[in-house]
């Protein structure tokens, strides 16, 4: 899988101490606590939450402390650890609260599920369950990082958009997890990071993670990608995804499109990382989306000061969709899938998720 | 040169009453004063500044109260005036004041230098020739919005980028001339401001001068761009211009290489407007333009909150270069020149100036 047999190939058991972690559970089952790394205050300030009770996970998802769909399942579950400490038959409305926080996060609600299918609300059994969901997110970040890895070449630069990060995850990311092996194995590589406007998290959290984990990276305005490809500075594009449909059809952060074209016209390659659980095969193209538009004030306001006039209508799409014949490819921890259709989707789908667990 | 003989043409002698000024000389040579529209309080305050001293217009420059090339000459013009009314001996070293509150500003010098040449330092005289030069700037703009009339048509959706608007002129702006006539003539359309990051002159100005107007304004981040074209709802972008170099390679406002680029990918065409003084026939093509860098905070900070980490780098070119062979057309005010190469750029600018004023 790796074209360039001359890099070192990390292990899939090494480490990988350098990537920011934005959720553990620190202590035992029975006093223990969940600690996430407050992502609302990123970059200014690093502190991390310490959650010793329902409520306090239940806030600290419902106000974006922690994010990112990865991310949220594995905090979660370690709620429901701490649920496990009270009254056994107040478990099951203690996990309904918890899947309150965010009404829409699939894998919030799948966590959920796994957690109460345990079966118990024996702390123990539970943490032991947490612990193997938070392991499978690792473990699928580092599948992901090993079939990206030999994208990343010495001396290229790698643009990506919003934050599809270690921050995101229980692990070492998607779109980031084949920059964080390539900077391990030695690689030395140039990351340009979109701002992502509205909300920033290109220049507020993947910047960040990068250049914590002694990255090389570099932030731009969105309007600025066109540029910086005309220079000959970019020689690939990676970027995450909420959903892909059966032709791969992407859905990801507004914005991934214009770059997917901009990509297509310098004719530099444009990579999706996503794990399988991003597909969604009762779809059959992107066309089944629907486009979330959001309130006006992310455009019109900036840290409560008003930057656009009052009255005016402002378009403000959360996200868009990148058709599957502008994307070169889509990492998956089972692989890659290149070219990008329904049927090489389909084929790798099918196969067994432990045959490919180690590629 | 109106493609649609259907839809009304204004008379070159009609009023635009409802497009906001930036720049105007209220009263006498001797009494009177030059009033700005002080942009750095838009979009929330809309708030007028009156410059009775050379001073004040030295200022109001420099803080970029006034802004956009147009713009800044006919303000310096009438500080001018304001200068006449000193001791004549100096009057000299008052213009050369003024001329040093933006050092880069062409159009600046190019003022100053016919006030001086007026060879004389009478109010009377001076205020003559300052208002010489606003009415040149009216008409130009006036004229470029004739040609590009035609291109609004009822029901489109026109995408700009920038304040290349009346805000940046002593008229109706440049980009923004087809709009306002098209509007004055009793067309509906549809205008897509991109707030264009790092400053939001989009958001900021152009949204606020089109609402203002009455026209219908919809602000987006510059990385929705792509996908409202995908949506099919722009039917053409206009943008200004910076500097053209003979070939048709245009420089203008960082952003605009990318739109271009996304416009031909969406088979949409791409207007640039701007004046004849624009062009620099010294220039065999954009790739002798420099591209500024600007300083990291423009993009690290937004109104003094830090939103990237620290010692992380920023790329920050304050414009690209869109090459001739992505603009549909050149708007100038001595007609269009379409399709955009050397042998067109030069008959058309190779003619008199006052043959083309009346299209």
């Amino acid at each position: 899988m790796n074209p360039n047999p001359n890099q070192p190939s990390p292990t899939s058991s090494a480490p990988c101490p350098i990537v920011p972690r934005a959720v553990e559970w620190a202590g035992d089952a029975l006093t223990g606590r969940l600690r996430l790394l407050d992502q609302t205050l990123l970059p200014e300030r690093e502190e991390w939450l310490e959650c010793a009770n329902v409520q306090s996970v239940y806030d600290s998802i419902r106000r974006l402390a922690v994010r990112g769909a990865p991310a949220i399942g594995v905090a979660a579950a370690y709620g429901a650890v701490l649920a496990g400490r009270g009254r056994s038959e107040d478990f099951a409305s203690a996990l309904d609260f918890l899947a309150s926080s965010r009404p829409t996060a699939v894998n919030l609600f799948w966590a959920l599920d796994r957690m109460r299918r345990v079966g118990s609300t024996d702390p123990e059994t539970l943490l032991a369950e947490a612990r193997a969901i938070h392991a499978e997110d690792e473990r699928m970040c580092m599948a992901i990082g090993r079939h990206g890895l030999g994208l990343i070449q010495p001396g290229c630069g790698v643009l990506t958009h919003c934050n599809a990060g270690a921050l995101a995850t229980a692990g070492i990311g998607t779109a980031t997890a084949p920059m964080y092996l390539a900077h391990q194995a030695g690689v030395a590589f140039k990351v340009f990071s979109d701002e992502t406007r509205p909300l920033l998290q290109g220049s507020r959290l993947t910047a960040w993670e990068l250049s914590r984990a002694g990255i090389d990276v570099t932030i731009l305005c969105d309007s600025m990608a066109a540029q910086v490809m005309r220079e000959g500075r970019v020689n690939l594009v990676i970027t995450g995804a909420d959903r892909i449909a059966a032709n791969g059809d992407a859905a990801n952060k507004i914005g991934t499109y214009g770059l997917a074209v901009l990509a297509r016209f310098h004719r530099i390659p444009f990579y999706i990382a996503a794990p399988s659980s991003t597909f969604d095969l009762k779809l059959a193209d992107g066309g089944g989306i629907p486009i979330e538009q959001r309130k006006i004030e992310e455009i019109a306001e900036q840290f409560g000061r008003r930057t656009a006039p009052r009255g005016v209508a402002a378009y403000n799409p959360a996200f868009d969709v990148t058709p599957a014949e502008l994307i070169t490819g889509l990492i998956t921890e089972r692989g890659m899938i290149q070219p990008v259709n329904e049927a090489n989707i389909r084929k790798l789908l099918s196969r067994p998720a432990g045959e490919t667990a180690q590629p």
